[in-house]
């Protein structure tokens, strides 16, 4: 076997980057790789069917990456898997560009239903991987009873894409939304958090 | 004065809806209205441009209808703001490419001033107002006292921009933030939610 899909998909990220989706061609992928259009054509008909393999790829790396998150509790776990979605892999200017296209790439979702099975793919893992971190929590007591996991993970899942969103809009920085976040945990998911009504009143 | 900028720019808002913002030409908003494509190069330069007067007229009427909000009192007039941001005012199919064109336009934000400055007025002008109405509530009694309003008003601006980002994405219905949200504003943000420690224990 070759590993002239793997190049390809490397290649795809770095033109991805510095072109982003509405003006990538399938040359500006090749000049980022060692191959030629020809090779390219060879192996994937078009660009989208390159962006659809560069997906899977992103997919499995995603999955990888939430599987080795380091983790003593569901608390702990679910602030680890936050940071992960919020920050930066890479130097802020190529994640600020791959963002961009990320969202780009987002509202193709009517039109195209290969990115929209693609994009409804990622949604669900985050959902269920951040459901089964908070209904875990629940049963070993280290989060509230009172919530929903389900309900309170596709809160989630839209604070995330939110964060994501002003970031490209508006250039809002994620870390706010972090500590928005971890606030929230504290405050809301936390089990100890506010369970204390005689706790001290200052005055 | 000539009313030909309004037509154009009801126009504009026709042919986004049905052509997207990338692939949208200046001959596609002609078609919309009654003017030639001379007519609409006499008033606007490019497409951007048109674009631009677009945005602002969507900004004015976005700031009428936050104005024109009905409520009796700042928790009323919060929900009243996150119902006007959540709700479809068209019909569903013109309101979802309508959020598509402008997912779009947001994926311009880092390569287009002109774009970025109508986001961040839009983005100022969400945070501000709920802002402002937290803040009142506060001093009011109606909101507890313990959160930031301008933090606050920054994780609601962030929650709304993603319910906007999934519906377009993946096609998560608004209404299921809308409930999340208005569960959040009364578990974490209405006074006499929670102030009862005395309150009733089920076994």
């Amino acid at each position: 076997m070759s590993d002239t899909p793997d190049e390809l998909v490397e290649a795809t990220y770095v033109a991805l980057c510095k072109h982003g989706y509405a003006s990538l061609r399938m040359e500006d992928i090749a000049a980022e790789s060692s191959k030629s259009k020809g090779t390219l054509h060879y192996h994937y008909d078009s660009k989208r069917e390159l962006l659809y393999a560069f997906f899977e790829y992103l997919y499995d790396s995603f999955v990888a990456r939430l599987d080795d998150l380091d983790a003593r509790d569901p608390d702990e776990h679910l602030r680890a898997l936050l940071d992960t979605v919020l920050s930066p892999r890479d130097d802020d200017d190529t994640e600020q560009e791959f963002r961009t296209a990320l969202l780009e790439i987002k509202a193709q979702g009517p039109y195209d239903d290969g990115f929209r099975n693609q994009l409804e793919a990622f949604d669900r893992l985050l959902h269920d991987r951040i459901e089964s971190i908070l209904a875990d929590g629940q049963e070993r007591g280290v989060f509230r009873d009172e919530f929903d996991p389900d309900a309170t993970a596709d809160f989630l899942v839209t604070i995330l894409n939110g964060a994501q969103t002003r970031h490209v809009a508006v250039d809002h920085r994620p870390d706010q939304t972090r500590s928005q976040l971890f606030d929230y945990v504290d405050r809301h998911l936390v089990a100890d958090a506010g369970a204390s009504p005689t706790g001290e009143r200052s005055e």
